[in-house]
């Protein structure tokens, strides 16, 4: 995919169309592609990806601050930790075909810079920032919500957040507790691979129970549950 | 000053009503403070804080993006964390009288706080929540105009900004350069304070000349005077 069959893509898909396109060549173009062809003027992703760096971060935040009227600000920061860093960008960025369009240096194209999340994380804050340039904050708002929004409700997010460490701060703020997690079932699937059953207890009385393809898992989502039933209790 | 008193000096001085002021009363409002007046409703200042933070960080980012059109990211950067950090925020608080409008809880108003920089960075970005939140964005980049980026004429974020770093990093992107301070003058003031003057000099040729009323700040400004000489040769 080139510059063009991006701004297709975009076009087709999120009704995106740039009105200054220097400001979506400048967000896809790496330093060493200038270095190679001195004769194109324009400049490299490197000072967009300063603004949408910050655009992300502000878009995200007053985001997760309207969706979530009830969280305080330690939960809201986690949230926007999960959402806004490498690993997330980097998978958006592929989503929406980002990494195809750029143009890079020969050697980091050789050295598989294409496919690198760091790379591809600041191609995304570099397009946003574009985007916010050329479209405004609301064209950023729906292009989100298209994609790292629409990601909360399927709980992609939910990878980045570390749920045992949580449960363990929630549960220790009114002091010491003994927290253990136990397997309590292993069931070999069809597909030749396994399925877990956690629980976790805190001072032996059993909080919740998860399941996932490894013990790790398994536990995960049982202090993920644990946390849900604590936090549904405080809100009733 | 209350918080009445505050509201009425930011009308008069920055022409800034918010429509809902209990926006306003949660942006000054420690937690404390609720915790000693439990029928009061209403929340403290945390979530306004992580909103108003990121709002911070953008609009600077924006602001310093358009500006300086030739800077690069670096330059930037740097310039976004002078201005983005506690003891920038904790000036502008009260150079607005946010800490005299603060609901704190006595303890805190015992042991100092309404004067402590680290809460006045909080309030300032709470404030600046509110202020986003009720009036939107162009507002707030107007009372920045007139407060923090008004500050960028005069210098003031200098005294954060680590011109002896800097240089060194400029004169070493290309190889190892020697560099070296000298104090070339030391002047009895009438006020009974000293003035220096120092020199820089890369590989024994001298680049800039500095004063300052200690050493140390004689050879930050001829840190800066190189700096100045050298990005206006680049530019030229």
């Amino acid at each position: 995919m080139s510059q063009d069959s991006f701004k297709s893509y975009i076009l087709k898909k999120f009704n995106i169309s740039f009105n200054d396109e220097s400001l979506l060549t400048e967000a896809l173009t790496q330093r060493n592609y200038l270095n190679e062809h001195p004769d194109e003027k324009g400049r490299d992703y490197q000072r967009l990806e300063f603004l949408g760096d910050s655009v992300m971060q502000m878009i995200v935040a007053e985001y997760l601050f309207k969706r979530y009227p009830d969280w305080h600000e330690g939960q809201l920061t986690e949230m926007r930790i999960a959402m806004v860093q490498t690993r997330s960008f980097a998978h958006f960025s592929r989503m929406v075909h980002l990494n195809e369009g750029i143009r890079l240096g020969k050697g980091e194209e050789m050295s598989g810079a294409r496919d690198r999340d760091s790379l591809l994380e600041d191609i995304w804050e570099a397009f946003i920032g574009a985007l916010y340039l050329d479209q405004g904050a609301d064209v950023v708002r729906q292009f989100l919500n298209q994609t790292l929004f629409a990601a909360i409700d399927t709980d992609f997010f939910d990878r980045f957040i570390d749920f045992k460490s949580r449960l363990q701060e929630r549960l220790q703020t009114k002091g010491s507790v003994d927290i253990d997690y136990q397997t309590e079932k292993e069931e070999q699937l069809s597909d030749n691979t396994q399925l877990f059953e956690a629980s976790v207890s805190a001072n032996d009385k059993e909080l919740a129970r998860g399941t996932g393809k490894s013990i790790k898992d398994a536990e995960k989502a049982a202090a993920r549950a644990a946390l849900k039933i604590l936090e549904d209790n405080v809100n009733l």
